[in-house]
């Protein structure tokens, strides 16, 4: 068999972009910077949206839809928000194209230009408070608790598949509130949401904290974010959730009767999770050989194949997989028995296996004497043979198993990948050789962070929020601190 | 209470809007043509789409996800595509703002100007097939059956909500075949998928057929179409399917080779369903109180109405409530119990028989007393007192009832809305006093089609698939035609 993918030892970067590749995640388009969502991906994409709508859904969340097209003035009216977001904008400036006088193809009509701007939403804070204005006029319309879920553009350049795109598609929650202090609860709510899928569902731990001021959404008071480790050793920021305070709503005059009949600006928060996940799930678990998914989010959770060389075995064999096949979906496990006959079993392992599928059956002839099947499991690549009697109980508790060990070991990898460290020397030495979170004193203000930013590529990457308090120095200027935060190289 | 809506026989389009705005659904935004889908009818909206996930899953499909912008030249690779979409493309041609010079917000920055222009997709034919051309070499690689759920924009110039707006969401089926057959038999699977939908569902009756040369989707060799008939007599085009043949393919020079080893090109179909089934659903059912939902569809299937004055009777009718809600959730039925204290149970009423919720239930002092419980209809308006002993029962049958019932109440009007007509003047003189479905023939010529639309407004609706055959004359030039055709006024 060909090796189908550079090792991560060789090129990690190349590794991760062979395997989005090779195992139909996605691929680049004829459009800079956009990507295919494949099917396979896609269908993971559509498992990562199932348990977070429902988990929106259970904390009291509906879903809306706001336009893709937001009024370039809409996007100066918060002064940070603008600072952050203008110089990544696509920009329509036209609604019209027509044919090319000259005979080539079509051309921009000049006479269709818009009166004022549009641009294609990078996120959609803006739009959506100018939407909430209308929605609120008394304490009676609060709290408003919206997510929507759409394809946002940022136009990035330097782009990755999944990790760095133009389009992504993410779900953003927008949320209204009458008091600072249930804000703040939702802020929090929803990154111990985010947490809870990134450890329970994707199996990779994640620190939770918040970001430095210098790290935050461009229009928060306070970022709240998730942040995991990948297997280069590089933190990868996989969920943030935004106090906005009440920056959006002073922008747009959002304003609400409060109980007492006093009027005051409504306070906001906004929250996401995007396609980006799905770069943070491949590079967190996979392996020189292809994906390894966590069985809660494979599309395919039991593959079997048949190994045979004329027809009526293959019907022998199937009158065995058969019920195999039932008694797993029975279960709500979800398998796909590949009994076609264009590709040999060898090609097909190859390729679950590329694919991720947590749990392979193999059965041939002997096994069929024996009443037994080849049961391979792909996070570790073990294979024995169990008895057909009783094996979707098996496959129940492994695919859990599977999933508690993968987690494990990727929590197991960041213990070893996080180094405490206490002078500057050390640390700028540390990070010559050496990757991983960086737990450290810091003095608390933006020019040190910005100084170890320039020297060190580091930037902080959260002060996690379940901090021991500790009383130490700032690594850098010796100033005091009372807690260390979290330093890292990042994507 | 005052009257919410105005009335469909004051102004039936005025009725739509107030509707659609008053029920929640859906509003403008301060986007031209765009519009807000507020939490309510995103809610109808999700439901829509997952059952019609479902139903191409069924059929073996499965989803991907295409850029949301297209190079502009994508577009002219197919002469009648660009006629048909180049003059209402909104179109891309910047990706970065800047700080106006003269201190006024944000301006467009002329140095990021794109080498090519982009535009969004108004449809995706262009950039899928683009996208097929590195997937296909062989027949092994097909078929190919991939659906997205995505945002189009097509520049309109006259926009109303759900049923013409210039952003919609929608699902565009793209799939490749082998053989002409086979792409055949998925334009028609597919048009009996959105068939059964529109009447199994959303108790929407629909004529299926093929739509005239004119009518045809820019690019299609064939449209299949299901047309629906809304209260005011117009029809609606509620969903498509197209036979693309080969034009896509040999655009963008798709082939492959078949079984023996001959190159071909690759036979395609697209079809779609967007936001416009939402107008189809309101101005299909629904009346001068608001909206009537099929319950299949509808977001609250059940409301519950506690009457009471003290909040000790809150408590004792709670007691009696609180089963029937868990019986009814136990049956799959979403029920919504509306116990909140700021507002009184008329305004209750009126609220939920404007959002068309099918069946409330109401309970005060005296059936708490009796064991009893008011139980009322939306799609009919009455109202009964029955036992509380055995009402889910008694629910979960009506659910169906009326679901068969609204469907039997389109369909008979429908009936009664469609006239057949012999002879050209007898048509023009019915058109102007009668609206509805015109069974008429046609001699198949663009000519004559071209002739009646000018001078009666009313366009050939489709040619219906289960037409029997009788031997007749065009209206207007005599000539012998073999079956009748249907024409109406349109949305």
């Amino acid at each position: 068999m060909a090796k189908v993918l550079t090792s991560r030892s060789e090129n990690y970067s190349q590794w991760y972009n062979d395997l989005v590749i090779k195992a139909d995640l996605a691929e680049n388009s004829a459009v800079r910077g956009c990507m295919v969502i494949k099917p396979y991906g896609y269908a993971i994409w559509e498992k990562i949206q199932a348990v977070l709508d429902g988990k929106f859904k259970e904390t009291g969340h509906q879903n809306a839809y706001f336009p893709l097209l937001i009024p370039k003035s809409f996007l100066s009216k918060e002064a940070d928000h603008v600072e952050g977001f203008a110089k990544e904008c696509a920009v329509v400036t036209h609604y019209r194209l027509m044919n090319d006088p000259n005979g080539k193809g079509v051309v921009v009509d000049p006479e269709a230009r818009l009166e004022e701007e549009l641009i294609i939403r990078p996120t959609s804070e803006t739009i959506i408070w100018n939407t909430y204005k209308n929605w609120i006029q008394s304490y009676r319309d609060l709290p408003i608790l919206v997510n929507q879920w759409a394809n946002v553009m940022r136009w990035e350049m330097r782009t990755r598949l999944f990790l760095r795109t133009a389009e992504f598609l993410w779900q953003e929650g927008h949320t209204a509130h009458a008091t600072e202090k249930e804000a703040l609860a939702e802020t929090e709510q929803m990154i111990n949401v985010y947490g809870d899928f990134a450890e329970g569902w994707m199996a990779v731990p994640v620190l939770k904290g918040r970001k430095t001021e210098s790290e935050r959404f461009a229009g928060a008071l306070d970022t709240y974010c998730i942040e995991a480790l990948m297997q280069d050793g590089k933190a990868l920021q996989a969920g943030t959730s935004h106090f906005l305070g009440q920056n959006f709503a002073k922008a747009f005059d959002v304003k609400f009767a409060n109980k007492e009949g006093k009027e005051d600006y409504v306070w906001a928060t906004s929250w996401g999770v995007s396609t980006r996940l799905m770069g943070a799930l491949v590079m967190a678990h996979s392996d020189d050989h292809g994906l390894v998914l966590p069985p809660k989010l494979a599309p395919i959770q039991v593959v079997i194949v048949p190994i045979y060389r004329k027809e009526e075995e293959l019907a022998k064999l199937t009158e065995v997989i058969a019920p195999i096949v039932a008694k797993l979906k029975a279960k709500g496990i979800s398998v796909k028995f590949d009994d076609s006959d264009n590709r040999k079993p060898g090609w097909k392992f190859a390729e679950y296996e590329l694919k991720g599928v947590p749990v392979r059956l193999a059965m041939g002839a002997r096994d069929l004497e024996n009443g037994t099947v080849e049961l391979a499991r792909r996070d570790i690549l073990t294979k024995e043979t169990v008895a057909v009697d009783g094996v979707e109980d098996l496959i129940e508790n492994l695919l859990e198993e599977i999933q508690n060990s993968i987690f494990q070991k990727a929590l197991d990898f960041r213990t070893e990948k996080t180094t405490k460290v206490d002078s500057y020397d050390e640390f700028k030495e540390l990070l010559e050789t050496k990757t991983g979170f960086f737990l450290a004193h810091w003095d608390g203000t933006v020019e040190t962070e910005e100084k170890i930013k320039n020297e060190t590529k580091a930037t902080i990457r959260c002060i996690p929020f379940d901090n021991e308090l500790e009383e130490g120095v700032c690594m850098v200027t010796g100033k005091p601190s009372k807690q260390r935060v979290v330093f890292a190289k990042s994507y």
